[in-house]
């Protein structure tokens, strides 16, 4: 906790909590949780934030804890010039304030909820510091894998391809993706997903899919995609297992 | 460890012990493998079997054992008839084997390297057994995401479109797969690198793509795709990580 400007520098590490189920989180991060002095999380204004609740039983009074808090997240539109200016201002600033730890020696554990750099918002701050600082991204286990784990049959064997597509594509794209895709796991439904839905129909895509909402966190909602809830929250999934072809029957 | 024919059924869990670094299991995965009487992993003929080597500080004495050895590696071709017969006829005696176990009121913990779901060995077992015994499917780190964090740059961001490519897909099929693709991970590139280099020169897909092998073991490679040996082994993967793109860049 020493501020000499002598003193080595801290590490940054993202830490991949995993999905939801805080036995999902691996040995190591649980090691490097308790070992750095410094834990930081994102999380909405006045939120906890998931990976942060995921991690609690790692987490001590000992800790010095950064809530890193998203200025915007329904108030304005996303994609448009304001809340884009807005997050990446807020990104520059977690940046700085984690910098300051790291100069002064302090490791900090960036808390990420399922893998660091699977659509991780820990990356964000990582580009603008990983050429000034040690770093090391510990992976974790991604929500489609523990979705998968829910269905009656497994997610890709023998040659499937799998895809992952942001249901937050346009719709143009969206569709390509999906032709295109053998298994896939579509993520980010929330309010697209009439749209989703639709595509999905008319790609004939829709049979053998399954709907999966909070994957391991223990409210689980997994049913096949017919009897999906009218509304979606942001982190609900599609998934649509391979057929475990051999590349021969493909 | 009773015969009793009305003691309860023993449960089959499929457990993923990730990547290869045995830090990188997850505490569910070390707690029930602790819990299960007996431990079963896949392995080839004399050989030790990757996933129980991760999970070794898990195993004790008082476990019962099972190696379920692959009858054929490399000795017929694969794909033909012969092969797949010998490698059906394995997968049900494997199935018939842990099935004692279950009817005996025997839990089995069957160690899986990376994620269960993920092209892993298990569900051969699984898809056997599923209906017959209860059974929890346990997600593991997932390959592709250790080789990715092992890179400067985040795998998937924003509204990128991840796609996994077995390398062993018939070569139309892997030049569909991958000119469809955003970012891509191609595994199992073994035998088939050349093939794959190729292609993805042929598609202009070789920039900024790396070349991975053994990630999280210990003696990783990850160089350059251009930098890659002239010998891959079959678990090595190419990674293109996306470029981040928003929606309305694409």
């Amino acid at each position: 906790m020493s501020n000499d400007v002598s003193a080595p520098m801290g590490t940054l590490y993202g830490v991949g909590t995993g999905p939801g189920d805080p036995e999902l989180i691996t040995l190591k991060a649980a090691r490097l949780i308790g070992e750095c002095p410094v834990v930081a999380h994102f999380c909405r204004r006045g939120g906890s934030g998931q990976a942060r609740r995921i991690a609690d039983a790692h987490v001590t009074e000992g800790h010095e804890q950064l809530a890193l808090e998203y200025p915007v997240t329904t108030e304005l539109p996303q994609g448009s010039p304001a809340y884009r200016q807005a997050v990446e201002a807020f990104f520059e600033d977690a940046a700085e304030t984690l910098a300051a730890h790291l100069d002064a020696g302090r490791s900090i554990a960036v808390l990420n909820e399922g893998d660091p750099f699977f659509y991780g918002s820990f990356m964000h701050v990582y580009l603008r510091l990983k050429d000034r600082f040690p770093t090391e991204v510990v992976p974790g286990v991604a929500s489609p894998l523990a979705a998968a784990t829910q269905l009656p049959t497994p997610l890709i064997m023998r040659d499937d391809v799998l895809t992952v597509i942001p249901g937050t594509l346009p719709e143009a794209d969206f569709r390509n993706a999906l032709a295109a895709a053998d298994a896939a796991v579509i993520m980010k439904v929330g309010t697209r997903r009439d749209e989703i839905l639709r595509v999905m129909q008319e790609l004939g895509r829709g049979e053998g899919a399954w709907y999966v909402e909070r994957a391991s966190m223990g409210q689980e909602r997994v049913v096949p995609l017919e009897e999906a809830p009218d509304e979606a929250p942001y982190f609900a999934m599609i998934v649509m297992p391979g057929r475990g072809l051999r590349a021969d029957e493909r």
